[in-house]
């Protein structure tokens, strides 16, 4: 077992990696706890779940709104929640964001942990406080900054992942050595077979790193006004083929990774060696290095993500591998950038999304 | 004017008290900048506003919903808000409540500042960082702690307030030297005829002195763990009778203060001398020190004000004039210190509400 300590102007939040949920109690307070989970996390893990009142939502990416977040408000005043009240929310990404708003909002704020289920919210959605929900189409519009009192990440919950879900951490863990750790890279380039097959001291030591990686830059800037950005390493472009194509979160960024990799390479900035390790490692670990994308309808969506972010966009580039550096583009130069690399996004009609 | 510094762990916060309204661009961050305010106010002071756009909402206490929170991240929408857009929220509490929620929660949150209406707003509403709604028929149930960049303070909008309005801030300025202020008491009792006429030099002095109390208390702390407790001195039966009789909020808490000061003699703390004191004041301020109550009704509303707060209800006496102590008591015990002072509540047959 890793802990690492995340220590923010309000809080210092621990993540245990590699604790059993069994020793769940050992991290709760004393005191009432009220468990958030999602249905499907219900059905494959009631067993494991602490003896507290559950509250399961739907599955999936649609249940993010508000809705949901009144549901459980409602919930809580029917299980007579108080300030004392203990959220634990189980599952992905998803249950996370609900948990942690509704945590942060409900009586201006009750303590509350997570035991994430999938290595992407292991690795990422759980760590860094933010949480939230979609709101009129815009991702993560509504929400706070309010890291958890602790993450417990209990590596036998991803033995019961599908494949893809296993290729949206995998892609963030990638991510997090690019930016951030040269050796760290190189044990994935080493490792990558065992890696993939979830082996569990190779996977303690990915997500160990990967949340002291995402630990380390949330500290030194919680707000995202200029470190932070780095964690959006192949985000940017990423976001637009999610939405326009609909790729599952993990092939979207190793897209976006892989452009931004070569917008590097033509800035001058990452060694073309640099980048064809870059790519290497992600073909070995299945993950995509290019997509057929209806360029137009990419350079809405990244249109449209900009207007809400701010007015200028910073792009995340590689000044080598292990090393993010943050530049300020304008929206047509990246729209340039995308449409010469048709290596990487080779045009497609609109309307070809799955 | 009279700068009034509160440090929380996330943020400066300043108070300007007697600055006006047309000094606000001092203050204003560069960029842009959207105003919340409620129709009723947009009436009275439409020219003194900033040259902003504006949104208003319904003036009165519904208004404060999750529906009217949705209402404005909508239109923040379609003004095309990001994350440096500043919210100026002008009005009274109702108006500074949603404009921080709002404000806290949209883009996980903006900068915002407060310019108070009200004279409850100014020394009370907009000064801590408590923001929020209510939800299913319990007040300020959901909301979060954020306090603003700064409050401006212009007392020229305190000459358009209605005479309960008056007494409704009146009744939170004698709260705050009761529980932390002898000197400032005695200042009240020289000037009680010039405070109500709303004389600028007694208001600045007065207004600055609660924003200093109220400042202190909360920057030692914010999440009302302990001393921040005595800010409710006279609120616990004050709520209760505000939800019962429908009485308005300042004649609430001064017969709830004097019914604290009551049990604080009984107990042997305060002196009758002090009591007297106390009373009289609030007589001279056209404050009641008593009110017909159906007993039983306001032992309800005390019952379900607990449930919601904590499991043990934390009464605020007095120990004398300017010293607050915050004691545990139960609940039937509070029950029948209310029955055994008919005074101050004389039983009414309940449906006697106005």
């Amino acid at each position: 077992m890793r802990t690492i300590e995340l220590k923010t102007a309000t809080r210092t939040s621990r993540v245990h990696v590699g604790e059993g949920l069994g020793d769940l109690s050992r991290w709760l307070p004393a005191g009432r706890c009220v468990v958030v989970t999602d249905r499907d996390v219900l059905a494959l893990h009631r067993e494991d779940l602490p003896a507290c009142p559950t509250l399961a939502i739907a599955a999936g990416e649609a249940a993010k709104s508000l809705a949901t977040v009144e549901e459980l408000y409602e919930a809580l005043l029917d299980l007579e929640a108080d300030r004392g009240t203990f959220l634990l929310g189980v599952g992905g990404g998803v249950v996370s964001d609900i948990a942690g708003f509704v945590a942060s909002t409900f009586l201006r704020g009750l303590s509350f942990g997570f035991v994430p289920t999938t290595l992407l919210a292991q690795v990422d959605a759980s760590v860094g406080g933010k949480n939230g929900v979609n709101f009129q189409g815009y991702k993560n519009l509504i929400g706070t900054i309010n890291p958890p009192q602790f993450v417990l990440c209990d590596l036998r919950f991803l033995r019961t992942l599908p494949e893809a879900e296993v290729a949206n951490g995998m892609a963030e863990i990638v991510k997090h050595a690019l930016i951030a750790d040269a050796g760290m890279f190189a044990y994935l380039e080493e490792n990558a077979g065992r890696a993939l097959a979830l082996e569990p001291a190779v996977i303690e030591r990915l997500v160990g790193d990967s949340v002291a990686i995402k630990s380390a830059v949330v500290a030194g800037d919680e707000r995202e006004a200029g470190e932070r950005r780095k964690l959006n390493f192949g985000h940017t472009l990423g976001h637009a083929l999610e939405k326009t194509l609909g790729l599952p979160h993990g092939e979207a960024v190793s897209v976006g990774m892989v452009m931004a990799g070569a917008i590097s390479v033509r800035r001058g900035m990452l060694s073309r060696k640099g980048f064809d390790r870059m790519a290497r490692l992600l073909e070995r670990l299945r993950l995509p290095c290019a997509a057929a994308a209806p360029l137009e309808r990419v350079a809405d969506a990244l249109r449209r993500d900009k207007k809400r972010a701010a007015r200028k966009l910073h792009l995340v580039l590689l000044a080598e591998v292990g090393r993010a550096v943050v530049e300020e583009v304008g929206l047509e130069e990246l729209e340039e950038l995308v449409a010469g690399h048709p290596e990487i996004l080779r045009p497609a009609a609109a309307g070809g999304s799955p």
